[in-house]
This record gives structure tokens, C-alpha cells and sequence, in this order.
């Protein structure tokens, strides 16, 4: 059975308020998920999943440094390579539009390009994955479950290629 | 007296509706403003301006093509070197949080930066430009105010170096 | 079989110089492809395609005006929708390092993503797409190249899963 | 008289390489400056410049973690404000084309545009800052000089505006 680890951070709980939506909609999508809190993460436990979910608050229009050093650090072992072709995404909250949302979501990205996952948008809700403009409501909970299934989906069509 | 010249183009309207609030803030800055549809640019409106700011739609993760073409093909002339050292800036309208907005900011910014623009965030309000995401409230209308001010502000301290 | 759709404009010839070793890789993958002069792509074009390959000079920190009008315009028929879950690349000639090729790319991708495409980097070359600086050297035509199979292979992945 | 401050870190050396040139082009445009390892530096050290570059290795598509966690930790001190309307800047070194390089610098400079930096792009040279592929050639500590100089000329004209 394929496998999403959702990797986070949070800074007024926030972001950690996404985390469980996040993995109701993987679940929900007939994939495994589970989450770790950023420090506790381990290069075997990104070798292990067939996604990496990303979460961080909306740092200065980047992710958290914790969340960089996780893959400048941890995530370099044997690189490039072992996170080549898992699928990729992220979630963010922020405080308003315009405080940098976005540009996270997309710094999240990047580096997961970078280590040759798979990223896949969404032109029904949010574009580039699940936001929250201050304390997420049931709309950016919807969005977040909305995502997880979509992470899943597109897990399991990578996985049953590779069994094909 | 320093000039900025606002150029933006709109879809819904919603990015029409921050023009004047922009035009505002720039006047009350002390520095002259005036507002044309992208259709209407010229290269010499263009070098007349002291500075540059861009009203587009939130459009698939960037600008509206038309503002895409005035800097391709219209701006192109003489350069590099025509926009070197004016003030630049850029705001966008968007349908929800994770529509492009952050992005098409972005995207301007770049477009500028390469053309030799000078631009500066704000770390008190909305950090790359107003964003509204969908029609502007008065939040976002005093956004547009408070970034013009922004924008006269900057314009004059450096037309002053110019004269000093 | 699947096909690959290779959309492109250039402007001095580089990036037109890509075209034919990109679908030299995509066929080499196993994969149908063909190239289209922007100004020719159809909605249809897009629609019958399992993924999209986007060619374009750097301009400007971004991607060509009508590479942007193809997917502002043409594109948003039936949008949200019609390009979801296909397979999105992109490629570029720039200038010189810094010259904006990686953010055409990045460009590119996003505008990709936001049609709900589907977007995979490489950790053993060029992460976001084959780029070229100034003609593009046989390094490059190899890059080319081996993004076609890289792509190739993504969209099997894919379109395996979908009839699995 | 005004003051520069460049903030770096290297990870074989190449972007310690470009520190002295970048150094000698801001000191050729008549304002004085140092540079700092990022683990010395200390939010006194980013109060008193007038101007900040920082100097990063390219590490997966964005600014090195220990960059990051200086400006989410250490420059948090007393958000919004403190590096509001101070020069800002970036340069980079990444392995070749594609490898992140232009990623690296935007990601430095939506981190100061965030707290309000203003930052000028260069429509001559590489737009959004020096970047090395590889070891440095002369070519490129050339840019690293006209890069400083232009810094100094922006630090100098925004300082000469304040006391006029």
C-alpha cells in the first residue's frame, strides 16, 4: 500500500490546524499517510513514502528554515536520486493575501522539483495547494482534505504504473 | 514634478477599481499620476514616466499577456538602458487565496527588475503589492491608497538624489 | 499511443534549435510527438495531447507573450478542466546565467500547474527544463534530449495507470 | 557614510569567492563594506547598514537554510520595520544552467522585499544579481564588481535623499 508522509511545522498553529484535514483526504483516497513534526524526520522516513507533503506557515515569502534544512541537510544523503519520481506538494498558512503565501507554497515546490518529484496543480480551488489566510475555516479545511485525495490519486496512478 | 504612470489592463473590473485608489495615494504623496489601458502605452509614456506600476488580473500564475506584450515588444525599444532606475510596482486582482495573485505580483516584479526598476516591499501591510482577491473591499482599496503613498514616497528620494 | 505536444515560438533561433532533439527524447521514450509554432495551437491541439511541452526564449524574466495568450485565451476554453492531469514541461534559451531563463521556466510551470497539469524535475540535470545559453552546445542537445525521455516515460507512467 | 553589509555563506568555496570583488565594487562607489559569515551575524549588524546583500550557495532552488533561519529568527526582532528602506541584494553560486541559481536569488530577494528592502534589477549584466556557474571566471567577478558598484550607487542616492 503506497504512503504519504506529510512533513510540518508551525508557528501559532495555524499550519498544524491543516495537518489532519490534509491526511483525512489522503486516507480518504485509499493511500496511507501519516505526519511528522519537522525535527523528527529522518532520511529513512523520506525514502520510505511515495509522497512528501510539505507544511509551513508562511515564512518571509519562503518555508520555515527547518523546513530548508531538512532538505539541505537530511534530504542530501545520496542525492540525487532517492526522491526522484515520489510526488510532491505543499500547504501554507499565512496571515493575508499578499503575505507571501503563495511564494512559500512555490519555494516548497522548487525544492521538491529539485529532488525529481512529481508536482501536479489544481485549476478547480487553490492552484498550488492548500491556504489559509489566518486560522483556517471549514472552506480551507475542505480545501485541504480537497488536496490530500488529490495527492493520493495521483500517488496511486505513479504506483500502479510501477506495477504495471 | 516627478510622474508615475500606472498602466493596467482588467477582465472583471475588479482590477479596474484600484486604479483610482492607487492614483490617490501617489498624489497624496506629492508626486503626479496618471492611469492608461495597456492598449494605449506608447514607449514614450514609457521613458516620460519616473516611474512604473503594473494593474493586472490574476491570470494562470502571471500577467495578463497584453502587459506580457507591452514589455516584449513596446518596451524593447532602446533597450537595455530606457527604464533603468525608475520606480516599478505592481498590483493584481484574484479570485481566492492560492489564485496566482502573489505570482502575477511576482511575474511583474520580475518583468521590472530586468528592465532595470527599483522596488520596494512593505513589511506592514501586503508584502509585493496590493492584492484583492475578488472585488476590492475598503481593506484592499486603503492597500492600493497606502502603496501609491509607498511608491511617491520612494519616486521622491530618488528624484531628489538626482537634483541633490 | 500517447502524444506529446511540443508548442514553441523563438526569436533568434535557439530555442527553435531545442525542438527537434526534445522529440527526438520523447520518441525515444516510446511516446508520439509533434511541434507547433504557437501562433497554430488550437484548443483542440491541447486537448488531444497527454502532455505539453512549452519552448520559449527568455524574455524578460518570463515566458513570450504568446505563449501566455495561448493559455490566457486560447486555453480558458472550457477551463477549469480540459488540461487537467496532463503532463506539463517547458524549455529555454536565455543569454548568459541570470539572464531569467530559470524563471521563464518557472513561468512556464506555473502557468502549467494552474491548468491542473502535471510537473516532474530532475535531480541529475537541469532541474526545471533543458536550458540553453546562447546557441545551445551539444551539453545542451544531450539535456534536450534526455528531458523528452524523462517526459516520455512520466506521461507512460500516467496514461499505463489511467487504462490499468 | 553610508555602509553595505554582505551577509554569506559558502559550501565549497565558490560563493566565498565572489565576497571580495562584490566588496571592492560597493567600496569603488564611495561607500564603506564588510562582510560576515552568516553564523556572526546579529541583528545589531543588520540595523546599522544601509544596505544588505546576501551571498548564498545554491542549495535546491532557494537561499542556503542557515540564510533562512537568520532572517526568520534573528531579523524577526522587532518586525515590521527595522530593515524597512535599506538596500538589498543578492548573489549566488550554483553548478551550471538550470541548477537554481536564478531560484536562489529571488528567494533572497523576496525575503528582504518582505521586510521592505528596496531592490534594484540590472538590465546590462545578469538581472537579479551575480551569479558563478562553477568556479568563478573573471567574467563573472567582473559582474560581481559592476554589481557592487551598483548597489553603492542605489545605497548612495536613497542616503543622499534622506539628509537632503
Amino acid at each position: 500500500m503506497a504512503e504519504i508522509l506529510v512533513v510540518y511545522t508551525t508557528l501559532r498553529g495555524n499550519t498544524g490546524r491543516m495537518v489532519e484535514p490534509v491526511l483525512e483526504g489522503i486516507r480518504e483516497g485509499g493511500v496511507a499517510a501519516r505526519a511528522l513534526p519537522v525535527e523528527q524526520v529522518t532520511m529513512a522516513d523520506l525514502r520510505a513514502a511515495d509522497g512528501i507533503i510539505v507544511g509551513s506557515p508562511t515564512r518571509y515569502g519562503g518555508v520555515d528554515w527547518q523546513i530548508k534544512r531538512l532538505f539541505d541537510v537530511t534530504a542530501s544523503e545520496g542525492y540525487p536520486g532517492p526522491l526522484d519520481g515520489k510526488v510532491g506538494g505543499a500547504f501554507t498558512s499565512g496571515s493575508r493575501a499578499g503575505s507571501g503565501a503563495e511564494l512559500t507554497l512555490l519555494n516548497a515546490v522548487h525544492i521538491l522539483l529539485n529532488h525529481g518529484c512529481v508536482i501536479q496543480g489544481d485549476p478547480f480551488g487553490p492552484h498550488y495547494g492548500p491556504v489559509a489566510l489566518g486560522s483556517p475555516d471549514e472552506r480551507v479545511l475542505a480545501a485541504c482534505r480537497a488536496w490530500g485525495l488529490r495527492w493520493a490519486r495521483l500517488t496511486t496512478r505513479l504506483a500502479a504504473a510501477a506495477t504495471a
